[in-house]
Parts: structure tokens; sequence; C-alpha cells
């Protein structure tokens, strides 16, 4: 399994005023989470969209537990548990608070595609050699 | 069943650098579809929060088929296909574009609360009377 | 000079914990209204970008009078007061309640550029024709 | 004068289909920059905002010189270049990318204002005795 931790600050813009994180932006944070996790492997998701390669969300699910309010530091884990081996990589997702709570839970699938999204590819094999390394 | 749709016009500030509108803003989309398909009811889902309700998104899950574009002209369908006994309510959401193509298929669970988001309530008796009228 | 008005409903989303908009929300309005307001013409801003052109914003002034809510439905007013006679067209654009009051005032200065964004260019001939007919 | 900088790095939701960060979301970076100062001066904006005071901004003035990019850690610099003495506040406001070329230029005027909005105040004693250190 891989697994990384990122943390960002809530900004004014993203909360709502039930004076919470408005429930869209939750999709935001996971993104954020996904593209440091894929940082932290030595690979940028930019590179990657610069190889010609694209990875649309085809599917988001999300649990909602407790809100995250305004300037909170919150925590954005982001787990892979499965070694992708073909189009598809999923990604496990949860929220915390500074006082550590689970505010939320989602997982997030992905497709490989090349940048004109006519064709799903297999995982660029740069990402899948860094990836590897935690599933031997 | 109760079923409402309207349509919204892509915006610029709403689409991405992949030039089709960013995964995380269907969540907005969603939201528009349920205001306006309460508002049909005879009930603005302002009123419900000006009465001290509120109504908390608890889950959200997407399935994302084709991507809405930039100035698309996007039919929202929403639909509540089950009268709500407790404090639960469910909505099917769906987002077609202009020629009719799927986009985008939702369900969103949200639970009505008091606005101190401390306690579970039951559906508002107002709000109850005019959806009742579908499901009889 | 040239006019035009424009109506939108103020989105959950787009509130903060100060239960009002949020103040950086004005810029996509203004973009609406200017959408729009070219779209009145006869020519849409899609066309106007693949025919390869696009309109970078430059300079953005807005002076915040009152708030506008949730659930307002509001009216966006653009003006075009001067033909631009070279690469640069200004909007004059205003925000109102639905009570008429005035919410907000800015000018927004654009660009006509190359896709590129490399090289300023005039008005495209099919827009500049179209919007010469109220400055004659 | 007292002057601050943060770093952010651009995220995917804040670019739009021209590949650059949709010019709206430059308002968004100038509060994180205008918090964080606050921040740096030994008081949170939330700790204001829960004090019963709030600071909506009045004014907004930004000049795009370049575009941020996606992915980009920009530079955001705040100065307050005035002690205010009265119920107004001015932050000046600049963007940078990685290689330190200026993106953008802005002024925000703010009120301070109790959290009912009627009633302009001076600045709260607390952040201005943390702020006079700079203007000795």
């Amino acid at each position: 399994m891989y697994e990384h931790t990122t943390t960002v600050r809530v900004r004014y813009a993203e909360t709502d005023r039930m004076d919470v994180v408005y429930y869209g932006n939750y999709a935001m944070y996971f993104e954020i989470g996904r593209v440091e996790a894929i940082r932290n492997l030595g690979v940028s998701y930019k590179d990657i969209e610069d190889m010609g390669f694209i990875l649309p969300v085809v599917e988001l699910n999300i649990k909602y537990l407790r809100p995250a309010k305004y300037d909170d530091l919150i925590t954005i884990k982001s787990q892979i548990k499965t070694l992708p081996t073909d189009h598809k990589i999923i990604f496990d997702q949860e929220v915390y608070n500074e006082a550590g709570k689970l505010l939320t839970i989602g997982q997030v699938k992905l497709y490989f595609m090349d940048a004109s999204m006519n064709n799903k590819i297999e995982m660029p094999a740069h990402m899948k050699e860094k990836l590897s390394v935690y599933f031997s």
C-alpha cells in the first residue's frame, strides 16, 4: 500500500453560510491530496499531463461525518491500496481536523487516458516504476 | 416519485485546464438542481433555513460518463424516489448536455437537522405536505 | 453605448461564513454579464475563442456597496461605453438585487489577443460589425 | 510599513480552459495573503471575527500582468503601508511566480465593522497594538 498525507488550511472562500466548508469543496481537497501523493513519488501530476496523459475522475464517493471549519488546518490522507494493472487507479482518501477527528471519507476512481481522452491506457511506466516499490 | 429539471449554462470559472468542467463542480450543479426542485414544490430552501432547519449533505456519489464543456446549456434532473419517513432524504441526480447525452449520474443523501446541527429531525411539515402529493 | 442585463440566482456555494456572497465571486458574475452581453450581439464568446482569439482580463476594479445574499436573484448590467478602436475593450458593470438596490460597481478592461497570448490584436471583424451598430 | 509574504500552490480547480488561473481567483489569493499577514502579527483573522468584528472588502483593484499556471508555487506579498487611524485598512498585494516574475498587482480596501455590519469601528485595540510596532 502507498499512503501520503498533506495539510491545507481552510480558506474563507471555501466556507458557506452554514459556517462550514461547502460540501463540494472536498473534491478539491481530495485532488490536492492525490497531487501531493503523486509528487511524493517523484513524479508531478503536471509532468504526467505534459507527457500527454490525463487522469479524469470517473467516480467519486464521499461520506461526510463532521464539518471542517474556517481556518482549520486539515490533514488529507491519500491511499493507493492496490497497484493498478490496467487503466484504473483508486485513491482512498480521508480528511482530518487538527484534533485528529475524521471529517470525511472518500474514494476516487480515475482512468489513465491519452490527452485526447479517446483512449484508456495503462499507468505511465515512469509512474508505475515509482509506485511499484510500495507493493513489493 | 417527484422529479424536477432545471438548466444552467456552464461558466468559464467552472472549467479547468483539461477544457472541461472541473469534476468538483458537479456537486454545485446537483445543489442547484435540489434547490430548484424544492422551490418548485412551493417552498424555498432559503425559507427552510430561515425556519431554523438545515439539510447538510451526508453522502455524495457521482459517476462521470462524459464531460460538460464551456458554455454548454446543461440540464440537471433531480428525483426523489421515496417519500422520507425519518430524517433522511435522497436525491437521484443526473446531468445532460444539450444533445441529450447523459454526462453524470449522482446520488446525494441529506439529513434534516435543526440549525444547531445537533439534532436530526423529521422533514418539516410544510415541505412534507407539498411533497406527499407526489407519492399518493 | 451598448448595454445588456442578465440575471442569475446566488448559489449556496457562492456564499461564505459572513452569510453574504464571497467578494471574489463578483468577478465571476461580471464575466457572466460580459458573456451574455456578447451573446446578445449575435456572437458567442465561445465562438470567439474557437476562432483563435481570446480576451484575457488585464484590469479589474470593484467597489462593494452592499452584499448579495443567498438565493437573491441578482441583475448584472454590462455596458460598453466606447467602441474599441484598438486591442482594448472596457466593460462597466453593476450588480443589483431584486429590490433594485445597487450592490457592486465594477470596471473590467480586457485585451483582444490571439490564442497564443503572444500578440494583441484588434477586435475581431465579426464582433466589431455587430457592436458598431450601437455607436452610430 | 508592515510586509508579509506567503506561498501557495496553484490548484487544478483554480485553472480555466485558457490553461491559466481564472482571473477571479486572485481575490482568493489576496485574501490568503492578508489572513497570513495578520496571523504573522500574532492575531488570527478568525479570532477577530470571534471577537465580534468583521472586515468586509469595500474596494478591490487588480492589474493582471502575466498569468499564473497550474502547479505554480506562487508567492503572495501583502503590505500595509499606512497604520489605520480610522475604520479603513488598505493592503497592497502582489503575486509572483517561482521565477520571481510579477504576475499581478492589487490593492484591497477593507472596513473594520461590528459583526452586524451596521457600524464602522476603529481597528480592534489588540490588532492595533501588534501592528503599531511596524510604524514607530
